[in-house]
């Protein structure tokens, strides 16, 4: 078959806040081809999204992501690879490529999947799909009291595993963060599994870091995650060599193979946490769970918006079953909630799993996304190159 | 002062061609502030830049760029440097960001610089700009043949230094490079230098730069450019570890800091290549000039277009006597050239001089560029997010 259709629905609610809360606006892209259709989104900002795929050619290789995917064949799983390598040698000029392709080649994966009748997972070659132990992610509180609360809260609706991110972590004192961890820990209980996320807060310096390490050990945190920018690996690595009881977590900003791999290599992370909505798609992130594999490190998905998402970034590493923990966002704005009646919830011994249906399992409730869309238009010298399609 | 307006101007050739010929569109920047025009470039993707200045905002830390542009103080360099750094902190998730901030960056530096009536690079802290040998910057040419006559014509208008790349470099065979090389020594002559520039041709495989190292000696490449993408840092080590005597060069591709310093301190290229209107602006270019200096390599700027992103790039090393030559596109396309009536020319001796006058010393022809605008309209949820400016 080939890609006869791809379409994108910036979706936001009406309003948008400041807290680092990702499901706050969403851009969905849909693929059609062969008579079937896929879903795919792009955890990025929509517009500059849509831009990359409709632009303009600047030249040679600055051409727009839409250049190496409209009408390009699509049998089979090379066919997605293929795609993929050729967006990014067309667009190595173009910055936004690696976030527009992203949707695009999760939707790839889903119609793809779809037209054969198989799991993602299944497709990318592995035979079964391990239950993983969902942990909640929430945003840290702004006081350690609500901090325990929510702990608790968490706990009680059956989670064994917990992160607390951005918000007021490292924005104080030493011995603010301290009282937030031992807030969290308290919640969570002595069994739970606790992560915190610092999210980039100390760019690329790593004193604070190392200031914190000795004195979180008492919460014994599972990993304290992007305490640093994706780019600052001299920092990881500081903090990975003077502590190496502390495991470090990144990997979400990563835009593309090569910054995971150095996360991996070259700052020493344990856990590496990749977005299909960012990386490049499922291609980008299978070939990441690889280099986990022979790295003898640990593969995470990072979600924090809608169960489409979600089971985009389960499939790359549904089939390994040494990689149990998975995260699980459970404070989503409505918008990403209501994205699509199917949902993936937690079994009940409280594992999730990658859904056990024909490509990612996730079909966007459209209708229910009327109220939620942000018609685009967009013109370049008198003509219109990108105009969002009405939802029938 | 403060900045008041910033527009931008997208213009573009009217037949773009597939040669890798950054030339054949422009995204030209004007800030307004305190009574003054400044002026900058973005060497990157028109469209997608202009997405990433008038986006609505998705979250916390992902903002538009002009979230944090617009109204800013703007009094001396530091404010510069805090408008650049708040970009990216809250533009973390918005890929594009690097590549629009260049632009404004470059145009704050300017208006700032006529404000205070001198030169960007004294501004920088440079008291003096020292002369540079200009390499004349073209495209290699489809047959060796063609080479070196482009070459020997290079001489014959006085230009001791000619860098070929991109176009069949690399797409045939071994001995195809040897004969284009050796038609670039020969028509340049024994005495002059010569550069290749391998467009990334080999992604992230070492192997084909390391088979052709040997059989290029004889023809004293200063430099091989780019052989690899920018993040395929073990590529490049592989390839310096395995050949010194061949000096690599890379940088164009970098669009922070942290990647220019991974190519020299882990990629080990010995001439770092920065375009002002990719790596952040001069800002940016400014501090990875100074990594050249601490790491004892040697700084190039990267331009492959007009005379006001040149005069962009050379301000940051203008004033570091040891780091002596330049790039210099002489075959620009029309719009690249058309695009000032201010010129940066060799002299006498065949030098080129960072211009001794206010700001960056370019002043647009705006008139003269109405041939080659597009006006651009974008709208989102109902709303004009951005609308290209009347030329007055």
């Amino acid at each position: 078959m080939r890609v006869e259709a791809v379409d994108f629905f910036y979706l936001a609610m009406p309003e948008i806040t400041d807290e680092v809360d990702g499901s706050q606006d969403a851009l969905l892209v849909r693929v059609r081809a062969g008579g079937f259709e896929g879903w795919g989104e792009c955890e990025a900002a929509p517009l500059p999204c849509i831009a990359a795929w409709c632009c303009p050619v600047s030249h040679g290789v600055c051409k727009p992501v839409k250049f190496s995917v409209e009408g390009a064949t699509l049998n089979d799983p090379d066919d997605i690879r293929r795609i993929n390598a050729e967006v990014r040698r067309l667009g190595l000029d173009l910055l936004q490529t690696d976030h527009t392709l992203s949707g695009v080649d999760v939707a790839l994966w889903d119609v793809l999947a779809r037209s054969k009748g198989v799991p993602v997972y299944e497709l990318l070659g592995d035979g079964k799909s391990y239950p993983k132990t969902p942990y909640a992610s929430v945003l840290l509180q702004d006081t350690p009291q609500a901090t325990y609360e929510k702990a608790k809260e968490i706990r009680r609706k059956g989670f064994r595993a917990a992160k607390f991110g951005w918000g007021p972590w490292g924005a104080k004192t030493l011995q603010d963060d301290i009282e937030q961890a031992k807030a969290a820990r308290e919640g969570l209980g002595e069994d739970g599994i606790l992560l915190i996320d610092a999210g980039t807060i100390w760019r690329d310096d790593p004193a604070p870091a190392l200031e914190r390490a000795e004195a979180l050990r008492p919460y014994r945190l599972t990993w304290l995650e992007e305490p640093f920018r994706s780019e600052a690996l001299d920092a990881y690595r500081t903090v990975a060599e003077a502590h190496p009881e502390l495991s470090l977590a990144g990997g979400e900003g990563a835009n593309n193979y090569y910054m995971a791999h150095d996360l991996v290599a070259r700052g020493g992370v344990k856990y590496l946490q990749i977005d299909a909505g960012r990386i490049g798609g499922i291609t980008t992130a299978y070939e990441c769970r690889l280099l986990a594999e022979r790295a003898g490190i640990t593969y995470v998905n990072h979600t924090f918006t809608s169960a489409l998402a979600l089971s985009a970034s389960l499939q790359a590493f549904a089939g390994v079953e040494r990689f149990q923990i998975a995260e699980y966002p459970t404070d989503l704005k409505p918008l990403a909630q209501e994205l699509s009646k199917d949902k993936i919830l937690p079994d009940a011994e409280g594992y999730i799993h990658a859904p056990n249906a024909p490509g990612l399992g996730i079909t966007p409730d459209l209708q229910a996304m009327k109220k939620y869309l942000l018609p685009v238009r967009i013109e370049v010298g008198g003509k219109v190159l990108y105009e969002t399609p009405e939802i029938e």
